[in-house]
C-alpha cells in the first residue's frame, strides 16, 4: 500500500455533488486504496483493446473479492460511436447490472467519455469512476463530467453532463503510453497555461524547453495543477453557461479539423495544438498583444513535438462551414475563446467571416 | 386567448429547477399562451404519425413568427427505441439545432419519453416542453422528468432524469383520443388514488361507477390532482432513491408483462391495470387489509373498462424471471410496492419466490 504522502488529493465541489481527484504513482497496484474508492460490490470495467492487456489484470487483482466484470472495445476515436455504446448497454444488461453497480472507465478520453455517457443513461444513471491512463484524459477529459459520443456530423454531439464518483490518476500508466499520445496530452497542459498565465505559464515554457517525458519528476505536479485549473472552471459553471466555455480555447478550430479529417489524421491533442495556434493568430488579429504571443506559443508547441500549422491540403471554406455545427454556437453566432494575454482570456461571438478567413490562412502559412 | 380562469397552474420545485404544470382547455389554440411558454426562437416539435394530422398544424399556427420545424415518428410503444432516437438526432443535426433550440414533445408517453431523452443528450442537453395528448401522458409520463427508450431486454433501460421547462396539458386533445387509450390512462389515475387514499380514492370510485369519458366535467380536476400527487413524490425524491419508488405501484408486474409480450398485447396503462391487481393480491397475501381491497380494485378496473387478470397463456416462471431485470432491484432483491390500505403504501424488498408465485397464480384466476 502506498503511504499517504505518495499522492495528492483535492475535491471538486459542485454543490449537489463532491468528488475527489487523486494523483499518485502505482495506484492501480494499491488494493486498499482501490477497494476504498470503488465502493460497489458489482464493478464493470470498461476499457479498450490496448489498455486491457496492460492494466486490466492488475486492476482485477487489486479488486479481488468483488464481482468484477469487463467490457473491452476497440481502441481509437473512430469507435466513440453509437455502435460501441449499444454494445456497452447490451453487455451491462447481459451482466444483469442493477442501479447499485458501478462502472470504471480504464483508458483514455474515448473510454472515459463513452463510459461516463453509458453510466449516465443506463437505468437513468449509475455510478462511475474515472481511471484515466493517457495524459490527455488525466489533465482534461476525466475531470468535469462531460460525457458523450461522436456523430458522423460532429464530435460529442450526443452526450450529457454527468459527474464521476472519483477521478483516480495513476501517473505510472504514462510509462506505457506511446510518445505521440503523451505529446498530444501536453497540448491541453499548454491550454491551461494560456488560461492561467503567470508562474504556471513560465514554468511550463521552461520545462518544455528542457524536455518533458513520462519520467520527468515535475510531471505529477503539472497534472495536478492542470486538474485544479480545470476544477475551478467546472465548479463555477458546471453546465457551461458562461466561464467554463473558456476551457474550449482552441477547440472550435480543433473540432472542425477533426471532423474534416474524419478523426483519422490527428489525435485530439494534436488538433488542439493547431487550434491553440489558430486562437493565438486570431487574438493578435483582434488587436491583443503582439506577435510574441504567436511565436512563443509556436515555440512551446514545437518543443512539445506537436503540430501547429493547418496543412495546405485543407479546404478553408469547408473548414469554416464545419465550425457552424459547433455546440458552442449561441444565437447562430460562432464563439471563439480569445487570448488577451496569457492568463486573461474571454469569449468573443462577433468574429467576422473575413477575420476567420485571415486566421485560417495565416495558420496554413504558419509564420 | 383563454382567460386566466380557464386553466389551473402549479409549480414543480426541485430546488435546482422550477417549472409549471398547466392544465386547461384549448391551450393549443392559444397563441399568446404558447408564445409565452415556448420561449425559444428555434422550436422543433417531435410528434407521431397519429397526432401530427390532428394538432401539428394548430400548434404551428399558434407559433407563427418562430422558426418551427417538426420530426414525425411512427406511432406505438415498439418505436420507442434506439433507431427512432437516432433518427431524432439526425434530424436535429440536419436542422442545425444549437443549444438555444427547444424541443416540444407533442404526443403520448412514447413521444414524451423519447423527446425528453433526446433533449437531455443532444449537445449535452437542450430545453424541452411537454405537451401530452393522451390521458396517460397527462397524468403521469409528462410530469417528473423520467425520460428514456426501451431495449429489447426491457422497458426504459436506457434513459435519464431530465426535467422539462413546462408541462402544458390541453384536455381538449382527449376528445380525439381513442377510447381504449383513454381507459388505459385511467389505470394511472387509479394508481394515484391507491397511493393517496381518502377523499380522492372515494371520489374516483364514485366517478368510475357513474362512468368517465373525455367530456366528464370533473376530468380536468382528476388530471390536476393526479399531477399534484405525482409532483409531491417527485419533489421529495427526484432521483428515486426512496419515496418516489412508490409511484411504481403495480409497475414491476406491468413492465414484466409488457416485456413478455414484446409491448404488443397491451397499452402501458392496461399492463399497469393488471399490475395494480397483482399488487393488491400481493398486499393481502402479506397480511394487509382483507379481500375487500382486491374486490374494490377489481370493480374500479372493470368500471374503467380495463383488464385485471393475467391471461392463462402466460408462463409464470418466465414472467417472474423477467422481473429480475427490473431497474428497481436493490442488492439483487426484487422490490414491490405494497398497499397497507389506500393511502398507505410502502416498499417491500423481501417478497419470497413462493409469495410471488402465489400472487401471479391468483392473478391468473382473477377471483
Amino acid at each position: 500500500m502506498a503511504s499517504k504522502s505518495s499522492y495528492e488529493c483535492f475535491d471538486i465541489n459542485l454543490g449537489t455533488k463532491v468528488y475527489p481527484v487523486i494523483v499518485g504513482d502505482n495506484l492501480l497496484q494499491n488494493s486498499i486504496f482501490l477497494q476504498e474508492h470503488l465502493a460497489s460490490e458489482h464493478i464493470v470495467v470498461v476499457t479498450n483493446s490496448t489498455v486491457a492487456p496492460l492494466y486490466l489484470q492488475q486492476l482485477n487483482s487489486s479488486l479481488e473479492g468483488r464481482c468484477v466484470q469487463s467490457i473491452i472495445i476497440p481502441d481509437g476515436e473512430q469507435y466513440k460511436n453509437s455502435t460501441q455504446l449499444s454494445y456497452i448497454y447490451d453487455q451491462l444488461i447481459s451482466f444483469r447490472c442493477h442501479r447499485d453497480a458501478m462502472l470504471v472507465a480504464l483508458g483514455g478520453g474515448v473510454i472515459g467519455d463513452m463510459t461516463g455517457f453509458a453510466a449516465s443513461t443506463y437505468l437513468r444513471g449509475i455510478r462511475f469512476v474515472q481511471i484515466p491512463t493517457t495524459l490527455l484524459a488525466q489533465v482534461d477529459a476525466s475531470v468535469g463530467g462531460k460525457t458523450g459520443i461522436n456523430h458522423a456530423e460532429g464530435k460529442n454531439l450526443i452526450g450529457s453532463f454527468y459527474q464521476p464518483d472519483a477521478v483516480l490518476i495513476d501517473v505510472h500508466t504514462l510509462k506505457t503510453l506511446p510518445e505521440r499520445e503523451f505529446r498530444a496530452g501536453l497540448a491541453e497542459v499548454i491550454k491551461y497555461a494560456l488560461l492561467q498565465g503567470g508562474a504556471f505559464y513560465d514554468e511550463l515554457k521552461m520545462l518544455l524547453e528542457s524536455g518533458i517525458d513520462a519520467s520527468t519528476p515535475k510531471l505529477p505536479g503539472l497534472i495536478t495543477t492542470s486538474c485544479r485549473i480545470k476544477a475551478e472552471y467546472v465548479q463555477s459553471d458546471e453546465r457551461e453557461h458562461a466561464s467554463r466555455a473558456l476551457l474550449n480555447l482552441g477547440h472550435t478550430f480543433a473540432h472542425a479539423l477533426e471532423t474534416y479529417t474524419n478523426y483519422e489524421t490527428w489525435l485530439h491533442g494534436e488538433a488542439v495544438a493547431i487550434g491553440l495556434y489558430c486562437a493565438a493568430i486570431l487574438s493578435v488579429r483582434l488587436g491583443h498583444g503582439d506577435s510574441t504571443l504567436i511565436s512563443d506559443l509556436k515555440k512551446m508547441l514545437q518543443a512539445a513535438g506537436l503540430p501547429f500549422k493547418i496543412p495546405g491540403t485543407i479546404n478553408l471554406d469547408r473548414l469554416a462551414d464545419l465550425m457552424q455545427l459547433d455546440k458552442k454556437i449561441k444565437n447562430n453566432q460562432l464563439r471563439f475563446v480569445v487570448i488577451k494575454e496569457p492568463g486573461v482570456c474571454y469569449l468573443n461571438d462577433s468574429v467576422s467571416a473575413e477575420c476567420l478567413q485571415h486566421t485560417l490562412t495565416m495558420a496554413v502559412k504558419g509564420e
